[in-house]
């Protein structure tokens, strides 16, 4: 099928740039002797996985288990990180049934509620979880506050029956807080004579400065596989790295200054982040999306250096790419203007 | 199943407050004597349009051919409005192939390219397209800026083969603006002699001023049926009446004052509008959502009277229902604390 005719919305990936966006981060990471470990939830697709894998990736990080699930399904990979505490009985044995699929499945803790509970459910399957402890560094979300407590609870973990301490996670990466942090724990788990077979950092933009995390074995990143607007405003990216457009029709001009496209924050969604607009317009960079509705993009054209007409297609790159592949049930691989393969996202939805 | 065995994150739906907001919306349509034409957008699921339907709508609104589609399928209604522009011959074809299935399917449009592309491909279908003029009266969004354009435009379209005129929409009713725009607009078409024999409005905080807008014939709300933080925060709404509610678990309380849930924009979205939290605990009502992730929400419990364990059980109000409703493949109908029933989202990811 022809570009041209893909009905819209739709959401393209240009495969030359995923292509180059996959092997650029792969290159960075060989660089410096870094394991890369890809987050599959900027593209929820086994096929873009196995791109990942070929390229040099050692395994993938996922967030849910439901996700983890679609990924081991589809024989993605065979050592799988789920970033995310599990947290009740039925989590617990879909856990355990997963992990007996592959190689290495490990997860993350942060708290003596979470590792208890791991520690009941894999004795009574006469099972070990393999598991890292999740640093807060700079972020404000989930992990441990400090070093000590790092280590504190990493040794109140590992005493529990059928738990093996991998060791440290992070996200994301920040300078020079996350060494810092990093640093002063292992000096206790050294002193300890405790080994730390795993440091594992994350972030896109901190794929540029891995260097800086000399500690660090692996690295974790989702959204350069795509890149969007945000990773082009924290000068992570170029507009030219952005593999995902959305092929948008304007079905409205109401003004002279306004045009109204196809799809709105059900596809677009309305994150923001730091970023003014809700995405960029890739014919007419200086059009402003303004405002989303649930199925339609406000424009204003003010401006812009054209105007374009009603039925006229664009392509809008979002202002985050992960958030996006979650609202459709597949994405169009494109290539010379024709649509090359058509993906469906198998792991979109899965939040368990 | 018991909604404590309901797995996080669930999206359920308290069907007492779904039953009494249908209810209570139409009694108040009917009170002033205006047809009810709750627009689907909200729910997706067809189950709960033939309840609207049971209670006293005329017919349904969509705002996509693939959605109205979906209800069509379902046997939901025989009269629906879709109230998007239709652009595009494969978008066209639909619209034809659909209208042959049900009594009434009508469009709105708010320009000439529309209105010419409906025309040819109904004339070589030997078919009539019904139109609304969709008017801008205060949003910015679509419509015809003017009384005048919108009198223009309907003669223009009525004159096209195949073209029958049926009436103007506008979306969201504001008082005084719309009354004014569509008073005006109306004696344009009573001294030309052009009958308008359906004047839609539509919003859910609208459903309690229907009787400022004597010249409505039709009212279309969606997001009444579930209500959210931002129908209560517009005073449309109260706790009580809000159905949905997305069951999740503690998973981390990394400090005194925080809490980690099992859930983030990838199912609350990352809606605001004029809202300053991500959704409201219903357990910890002084908690504030402060950050979403896409698979965290990060909750400030400094204000709380009361710290949950993990494990602990949450409901979040969303902010906007209408989006999450897309977020999720199914939704769990629940009453008397045991899942009564479990309602696939049938048109969810329907943006074509």
């Amino acid at each position: 099928m022809l570009l041209s005719e893909l009905e819209t919305p739709a959401v393209t990936i240009r495969l030359d740039r995923l292509e180059n966006n996959i092997a650029r981060a792969q290159a960075q990471l060989d660089k410096v002797g870094m394991a890369n470990r890809p987050h599959v939830k900027t593209h929820k697709i086994p096929a873009v996985a196995k791109l990942q894998m070929a390229a040099g990736a050692v395994g993938l990080t996922c967030q849910k288990l439901g996700e983890a699930e679609v990924f081991i399904n589809a024989g993605a990979a065979d050592d799988i990180l789920i970033t995310f505490n599990i947290v009740g009985e039925a989590k617990r044995e879909h856990l355990m049934a997963l992990s007996r699929r592959i190689g290495r499945l490990a997860v993350v803790l942060d708290n003596e509620t979470v590792a208890r509970g791991l520690s009941e459910t894999a004795r009574r399957h006469d099972s070990d979880v393999r598991f890292l402890i999740e640093c807060d560094t700079g972020m404000g979300r989930n992990g441990v506050q400090t070093p000590e407590e790092a280590f504190g609870l990493a040794q109140l973990a590992m005493n529990l029956p059928r738990m093996r301490f991998e060791g440290l996670m992070t996200f994301p990466n920040a300078f020079p807080r996350t060494a810092e942090f990093f640093e002063r724990t292992l000096r206790l788990f050294r002193d300890a004579g405790i080994p730390v077979p795993v440091v594992s950092g994350g972030g896109s933009p901190a794929i540029n400065t891995v260097d800086r995390f000399p500690m660090m074995t692996e690295h974790r990143a989702g959204t350069y596989v795509y890149n969007d607007v945000m990773q082009v405003a924290s000068g992570a990216a170029n507009w030219d790295d952005c593999a995902m457009h959305i092929r948008l029709t304007v079905v409205s001009r109401p003004t002279p200054d306004r045009a109204i496209l196809d799809a709105g924050s059900k596809v677009l969604t309305s994150d923001q982040y730091f970023v003014k607009d809700y995405g960029r317009v890739v014919e007419y960079p200086e059009a402003h999306i303004v405002a989303l509705s649930e199925e339609h993009a406000t424009v204003d054209l003010s401006l812009a250096n054209g105007r374009p007409e009603v039925g006229e297609i664009v392509n809008v790159i979002p202002n985050h790419c992960c958030v996006v592949s979650n609202m459709v049930d597949e994405v169009y691989g494109v290539r010379d203007g024709a649509v090359e393969t058509v993906w469906p996202v198998a792991a979109r939805g899965k939040v368990r």
